[in-house]
């Protein structure tokens, strides 16, 4: 196994990932909901898409199996393990300021699209969108209605969710850093998680 | 009421539409699925957003009263009558060259996102990516664990629904040409439908 690399609490890290190589999501503490996008090497307007996902495994949230493709419907990360208990959401749009100022806050907040393209910046990556998240470790239960709700964290500590990479691509986290809303506990506490290119 | 406008039958329309007006959105022969995005007018690049929009209104789908929000969180669209019975899908991808290159089509086939920026173009707009698009009239069921379907279409011809526009907004449509899975009906056959502003 390759060393784990620190997604540092309330910040965004990216990787590059070839084709077949195997990444680690560990969800450190238990607690801590991770943004995470995927985009092609070749062409980052080529993301990986809730939207076509949904279409493709035709379910809210994919199963052990069930593989995330693109806008261009192409297949990009296949979920391979998971231990987490989690059904990773693929609703909900990843935090961004305008989101802490309908929440109260006044002044910057930490966000996970700000973290999305600071770390995609670390590797001389832009993109010229932020595509909608796949909100992993984010526990968003909906009811026969369809009603939505936020969930509280399910995960133990150390679970972790293991994807095989469909082509190179560079993968994208964020630490999520939402302290008002329960998805990363009650107690508002965020945390780092971990990952590993394996 | 003003006069009711065509969304020709495998092709796409937009229109500009300022706040405080209605566009009624006309399911003319009760069949047939109207892909639909807004755009803010004076920026394009902010549009409405499906992810942001559930994290809003916390629901799969929206009811009467709900409003849709922009990828900046500010209110774009409020479904203010409904008489299709559909829950108007906001999970699945647009349909696009590559889903009927999947689904064995050889050639090209029209498909909404062509239509969304057909449409676009023709009002001098252009976007820097394909939304993920509200899918009007269109029946995607999913069940308690989450598993989605390709509905057929339940709403009855004539069937309408109403929406305010909470700023000035491009809205554009595409009368999808899905002829393969059920959605527009068992019988392949796709045809208009037709939108007012009121």
């Amino acid at each position: 196994m390759s060393a784990l690399v620190e997604i540092p609490a309330r910040r965004g890290r990216a990787a590059r990932v070839a084709a077949g190589r195997h990444v680690r999501v560990v969800n450190t503490h238990g607690t801590q909901v991770i943004d995470t996008w995927a985009f092609a090497a070749r062409d980052p307007s080529e993301w990986m898409s809730m939207e076509a996902s949904r279409a493709s495994f035709l379910r809210l949230a994919a199963a052990v199996g069930d593989t995330f493709v693109t806008n261009r419907r192409r297949p990009i990360l296949t979920l391979v393990e998971d231990s987490s208990r989690c059904a990773h959401d693929t609703l909900i749009a990843p935090c961004d300021p305008e989101r802490y100022g309908l929440l109260g806050v006044a002044g910057y907040h930490d966000n996970c699209r700000d973290n999305l393209h600071a770390g995609l910046a670390e590797l001389g990556v832009s993109v010229p969108a932020t595509p909608p998240s796949l909100n992993m470790f984010m526990n968003i239960p909906w009811t026969p209605d369809g009603q939505l709700a936020w969930g509280e964290p399910v995960s133990a500590p150390g679970s972790y969710a293991l994807w095989r990479a469909e082509m190179d691509l560079v993968i994208a986290f964020s630490a999520c850093p939402q302290d008002i809303l329960p998805i990363n506990g009650r107690s508002g506490r965020t945390v780092e998680g971990h990952f590993a290119i394996e």
